[in-house]
């Protein structure tokens, strides 16, 4: 995503209520970071943080954390959503630092959109890789749920066997999400992608 | 698949070198009637026969057996390859009746462009639903392998689940299998479907 510098862009991420500036302090210890003890779900790669702004809203229940690897994009969603919500976090942090962040303590990664990483010789940087499930098993409490939108059909191939020969089993798979009965929250993309007629494809697996 | 009747069709079913007449005099002894220990692969729906008969004959080193519920469809097969192949038997059979004639003695089973069944209060007679994955044990060797070709994202989409939650693991998927690197047999309907522009879902799921 090519995006015009913020100019006041250090102001929005310094300033902002929800930013965690040094995560790896909390790692293990989120819970205390929400004062409860709701389970946690995380965004890899939120973006402009139309997707976890909204579940955290329509799900008070649940903690959420967004992880953004660039920091433009960061204070893109910041000045979107200024508004602080109490069970909402976002870091910026790349996907290969997730384990010096977090530590059995999150229920559910969705993973949205994600770079579809289309040559073979870049097959590990993909989220669904072996590489990250391993990573993700650190993350993950006893219950494991990714959960996947994607418009890129090699990705959600590669991630269907990458995931089920890690030991996920396959919930829920749908090759247009719009037209499913899964309940869904939209994301930037998705909203493009809609208006110009592409299907989305989804799926829910557990471990 | 509507047909015109074949006026011999009798005659031809009746002088078949290859048909078996009465299956379920050879459960659990199928390798008596290819006299080898050679492994059997099992095609369930094998309609006018271009892919077992052409999976017969590039692979010598295993025996294949076509099932396939409407003998009219059957007599066009056998009208299209009257040749006598020592690996090829055919077999007129509903596979609701598949543990009447097999126990324990296949590898590999084929379901190629099976009926989607579309409506969700038939989804139990879609040929990989709970259903049939669970005849379909009864019918394997200790290794469990099913290989499935469809146009249908709906079929396939619940196949994933259903394969997967019976505990199958998806080795290989494709959404467009004349584009991939899979080595492919056409089917009567894919030679129609690919002049159609139409791609193909492929899916490899071992046990």
């Amino acid at each position: 995503m090519r995006l015009r510098n913020l100019k006041n862009k250090d102001v929005l991420l310094e300033e902002c209520s929800y930013l965690i500036h040094e995560p790896w302090e909390y790692k293990g210890k989120w819970h205390e970071v929400f004062q409860n003890c709701q389970p946690i779900h995380l965004e890899i790669g939120m973006g402009k943080g139309d997707f976890i702004y909204e579940m955290a809203l329509k799900n008070p229940d649940i903690n959420f954390i967004g992880i953004e690897k660039y920091s433009g994009v960061l204070a893109r969603a910041i000045k979107k959503y200024p508004q602080y919500l109490p069970n909402l976090r976002i870091v910026c942090l790349d996907a290969l630092k997730l384990e010096q962040v977090f530590a059995r303590e999150i229920t559910t990664i969705y993973l949205n959109f994600s770079d579809p990483w289309p040559k073979r010789r870049n097959q590990d940087r993909r989220l669904t890789s072996e590489v990250f499930l391993h990573v993700y098993d650190s993350l993950f409490q006893e219950k494991k749920q990714i959960i996947m939108k994607t418009d890129n059909l090699g990705l959600f191939a590669s991630s269907i066997v990458s995931l089920s020969k890690h030991g996920y089993i396959l919930e829920e798979i749908s090759f247009d999400l719009e037209h499913s009965l899964i309940p869904n929250v939209l994301t930037e993309y998705e909203k493009k992608f809609r208006s110009m007629g592409i299907k989305i494809n989804y799926l829910k697996a557990v471990l």
